[in-house]
């Protein structure tokens, strides 16, 4: 039985607060939160402690391992201590807006000799993972190409987007953990460009809110990248990979399989609304893979330095628009 | 907090005790099967007790309600020594192979003013709940046709179709069900037929195994059913209703959206297995509505009385196919 | 080089002569029409002469074969004509509303020799033929059950109805040739039941609008066929064959593959309006085979003795439903 | 009735001559071809008469408009050739692989009042069209990022590939065009890469097989392209349009309707074959159209004008390939 300490209570901390209390052979122990409140909430309705306080955690030498669902700032470190503590560590995404700091995680973590997982659940969706899979497998040959279509419902708050780091390290973060991941390649070319269309508060705050990124990698094989804050039909999430014998496309999942035909149509259900729906099921694998891997000592599909590389091609697609200009690798 | 006992500790046992274990408010305490083991095994696994009894069950003043997921035979004892217990009960469809068996369960109930709800998993299922709800509302104005595509992946072992009741009474009990939901309304004529053209042993055992039901309401709407035991690319329910206004068609659901395409042609996952996984969250959502209802004193969607209505729908259709005559009610 | 006359300047006779007009080798000589303002409307598009009488294409003869697009009641006149003259025959379904006189037929094209092809054109039309050539083929097994759905977007008028001879002799009479052709099997049970729903003057005019039919067939497969006089998201036909080794599905046609997602839904075209654009590949190719086979020598696939069996069912449909009990053959 | 006189007998003159031949009031007088055999047998099938000269197209005053389905080379001398004569045009994309050539020849045409009309045959294929038209009419509202699809079943020799100019003004070139007509837009910015990932020989022919472009429009508006030699598939021809409001996507239109489903999954058709069967209804429609609007005197939907921009697009992503650079407007 392992002792779990989970740092925030907010959205997506009780989505994991969920699947924790799900896995058999987890205690949830502690949820930590400075809005006290919120961490007792959530912290109660699983039988866990709530603190305020982080030092809390850290000294509690039961708790074998803690859950970072806190704010971006906060996850560089929360990493360091936790490592520090021996205690093993799964992180939302992303490490740091900061690769240097992202990297300066990456060597705590092996310095400490502890396992650090990174949140990039899209790893563990059964779609995107079924594809990945036949890909591995050669279902449709070698990789050649990957198209990327990647929309919100709609943008977050003006206030959000201005800390957010901008949309390339925000959102696309996780298209280019995709990317990686799917060609199984690095970049060598990146080329990125985008406008401010959906709401020019975003473009005052200094930010866009639709982008296209093309990227060739060092084996020649060809990504692109296509994004919007607003798609007004749902979270558009898909890719489709080309292969020298054939295609793989991942589809957006839907809630129900009712098809309606009137005089108006014949119509589905739109995708699933966000990211919470959507990837339901990817959240609850993702921390289970994290506690099998802890348990047989593997490799966890998503690493630390996964983070870092994913921030590495963010950084340079945020380059690339400002200078107008490809990146080189 | 309520405490619930659950009768088999089989396939659709453990799935019963994993939605109850995840259930807030609700703690399984016994669990009751003549294989002790596996009562053990799936009690260990929920902190529950095991009985291989189940008059510990009945005497035991603490447990509030009982889920049935015993073998058919003994659901009518079960219902009745838990109505007499006062218990509130759940119990998996059938409520008894004969209708007066049936009819007694509906009065032991109503006698002991407990309730009752029989587990018509599909109509909890997302997709038809989602049909159902828009065609209550008018969507595609009123009914006027069903149309029922009912399929097994595989048929059962010989052994236990010879003591199923037969098809009509095992596998279109739930599509039964189905058509009284759907069309809201009451056979008024029904003709059955069938064939054993999938393996000559469910003929020798006194089977068919393809079957095709149609059905006049009351009301002069239409319902055909096709059924069969065989379906070689898996588990296949849909339904489709034809209204003044439209259409509502319910689709298969798949494992992923995965779209792969070849020389050999351009193809998606086939349907779910079989019932444990496309009910997997029919299942969750049943039991939860039973609580809910419990808790509120509201109605519940599957009642004693839907089970018998159902059984002598399956009666009818046996008896038409025997005779190779129509049954009027 | 083939002179043809055709029948009938209406609806489907326009369509025949552009058909036929494409045609290599063929030439459209004589248009006849009692509405003789049609028949050289008709033919003065197509470069052919025009006439109100039939005797002076039975008189003219140059001509090698007729095209029959006149009303239901001309047909066996017309083909027992043309046998007589030795012309070769392409006649619109049905051969005749009584079976009697459809047999009669049958004969007088025997006698005299000549070829006689009937319009089912379903046969024809690219995606249900696709489906029997792979049936024939054995992709997905020994064929089990049949399921047809089949419904019109609208009823015709009233009077049109009150001479049809009834839903099961107009409308399904396709369905059951369609019946035939893709089980490769004869019935030997038939139920039909049916209602009035979508518009009380079909009732008052002694006729159905929705009809539900099932026949076992002599090798004890299954066929249900579902029929509405309207459907509001337009032509409605499908049917899918389930065999021993898998399914066969045959979907509607759209007239395009647009797939629009707003925050309405997401929705594609509704099927192809009616039989003139659904079919409209099948017309061109049934005429294209009746002079391949006239030429060659080879054998129709739809027969006149394919034109009196469906007659025959649709004869035993309408007294199904009648006496309310089915009929054995 | 117009007499009309077509360049080329080769895979795309067979088509135009079957589709002019359709046409009401069109006369197919005479077909040219330096292939005088050729030329020859497609004469002897529409009733016309054939030259191995253009010479003697030139000097017949009766012939009203040329169709040009000759080799590209041949396409500015034979659209100024026929100016000269105060012949109407229809011409096959390219105008020439030359923009100074191709502006040559808009100057030609609109020196001698003539009406040209280049081959864009995407957009009148149905669904494409249909997008167009719905976007023009704002169902999606402000159309903002498009991403194209566009690939062949498979490369053509490399002979051809060695004098088509690259496949940036041979295949691309339609999706360029495209582009243009569905964002109502111009390129303000454009980036292109690219690789040889399906056969080397045609890297050693100096051309790449899959590349990835992307434009930046003078409103904002975001496109990306992607595009391949070889799609093992089939020929895959989408594009999608994000809109404000929603989103319209043409997916690949497939021979039939058919699902099959087996043990081995549930599979549609591959898309159509090729452009011939693909764009099949499209050419027919752009000839249509052409007629008409020589007689009415209306706009051409695809101009010399749209060829020359076109082309320019193709030589900038050309360009960009080369340097590695994007290229500005």
């Amino acid at each position: 039985m392992k002792n779990v300490a989970l740092f925030g209570a907010g959205r997506i901390g009780r989505i994991h607060a969920a699947n924790l209390a799900a896995l058999p052979g987890i205690t949830l122990k502690t949820v930590s939160d400075p809005l006290i409140a919120n961490a007792r909430e959530l912290a109660a309705a699983h039988g866990a402690q709530a603190t305020a306080t982080i030092d809390e955690v850290f000294a509690d030498a039961s708790i074998d391992a803690v859950v970072i669902a806190s704010p971006t700032t906060t996850h560089s470190d929360l990493i360091t201590r936790a490592a520090q503590s021996r205690k093993h560590i799964f992180c939302e995404k992303p490490v740091d807006l900061s690769v240097e700091r992202a990297q300066a995680c990456e060597k705590a973590v092996a310095d400490a000799g502890v396992a650090c997982m990174i949140g990039f659940q899209r790893r563990f969706d059964p779609t995107f993972n079924e594809a990945k899979t036949r890909l591995a497998r050669g279902d449709v040959g070698t990789p050649e190409m990957l198209v990327i279509t990647s929309r919100d419902p709609g943008a977050p708050p003006v206030d959000y987007i201005k800390q957010s780091g901008g949309i390339f390290r925000d959102m696309l973060i996780h298209d280019f953990d995709v990317f990686r991941w799917i060609l199984d390649d690095e970049a060598a070319w990146l080329s990125a460009t985008g406008s401010c269309l959906t709401d020019p508060a975003i473009g005052q705050a200094g930010d866009i809110d639709s982008t296209a990124v093309t990227i060739r990698t060092k084996k020649g094989r060809l990504c692109q990248i296509n994004t919007s804050r607003r798609a007004a039909y749902g979270y558009d999430q898909r890719f489709e990979v080309l292969g020298s014998k054939g295609l793989l496309a991942c589809g957006n999942h839907r809630p129900t399989e009712v098809v309606q035909a009137t005089s108006g149509g014949t119509s589905v259900d739109n995708p699933e609304h966000f990211f919470l729906q959507r990837y339901r099921e990817a959240y609850r694998l993702e921390v289970t893979h994290f506690f099998e891997q802890i348990q047989s000592g593997g490799a966890f599909r998503t690493t630390v330095a996964d983070g870092v590389a994913a921030q590495r091609l963010a950084d340079a697609a945020a380059q690339s628009f400002e200078s107008g200009q490809p990146v080189l690798f």
